[in-house]
């Protein structure tokens, strides 16, 4: 039986960006186990493309040790009150100047099931437009880059950013199957 | 400029999987960042198949408040000098009881590149066959799944965990294009 309680919940440190703990839980047969926690406000992540172009990013991930990170659009679920696709919205223009007249969620999922709570929404956004009145606050050290579609596999291959190869993989299927 | 030294580093829990600490990057235009960090000593994946089946889990995620997450399997590099490919071997006979013949590593990837150091390497493991004298102590919660190959859209569509994602969209890529 996998259903179970939590019965425990302890923080041992709180950051700006992530709160650490120990949780622990009960499982119906009366069995208990402790697990580590790692809280995330959660994510969105944009696939932004047109007729010829996905557009992506390149950015330096400092705790992972890489300068130039090949990923898609992405951004945290910081602003109050601010609903998933309005942040996607608000990421898109922010990063990459863009806007986008068509939005379809694709899927949401845990990126580290084991330790963290952190859920990424990603969407598909189309129809894309320069966005007036960026006014950006982000990292000056994001780089866009627009990837031609045809060379899909070029980018799957140097990825290793797991949101951004579900999306990549996603694309290509749709592009094979003449989905998009 | 994305190159970047550490300048500091500061751990402020340990627990018995990960590690939290801060720490701090000077770019090489001389700003610097602060980043908080969870080091974890990184896993495997396992994307186990034969002519007609994907080999699943689905396991209580107690920390996303899953009860049964749909998953390939996989574990952490826990066991001092053992190599990727030997804890993917080790972890197919613990978890779904088989060995397999072929092994052929897909991709590696940060699965949260913006606050964790956690990397997995995926494999593909192929021929299939019952593992003999598996001393297993795994989770008992861990509950094995036969998937049938003709309904890998249904698993994706039910997956919501990052690593398994990108191994069944790979899947289904192959498949589709006759490469498997």
């Amino acid at each position: 039986m996998s259903s179970y309680e939590r019965i425990g919940s302890e923080v041992v440190w709180t950051g700006k960006m992530i709160t650490v703990g120990v949780e622990r839980f009960r499982y119906v047969d009366g069995k208990q186990a402790t697990r580590e926690k790692v809280w995330h406000p959660g994510a969105v992540a944009i696939l932004p493309i047109d007729s010829e172009t996905v557009w992506l990013t390149r950015q330096p991930r400092e705790v992972a040790g890489l300068t130039r990170s090949l990923e898609i659009p992405a951004g945290k679920l910081d602003v109050e009150g601010e609903a998933p696709l309005q942040a996607a919205q608000r990421e898109l223009a922010e990063e990459i100047g863009m806007q986008a007249a068509r939005w379809q969620e694709l899927k949401a999922f845990y990126t580290s099931a084991g330790f963290s709570d952190e859920r990424i929404t990603c969407y598909l956004a189309q129809e894309l437009t320069p966005a007036p009145d960026v006014h950006s606050d982000e990292d000056e050290r994001i780089e866009i880059v627009p990837w031609p579609l045809t060379e899909l596999d070029a980018a799957i291959g140097e990825c290793e950013d797991a949101k951004s190869l579900i999306a990549l993989l996603w694309l290509a299927r749709q592009l094979a199957s003449g989905q998009l």
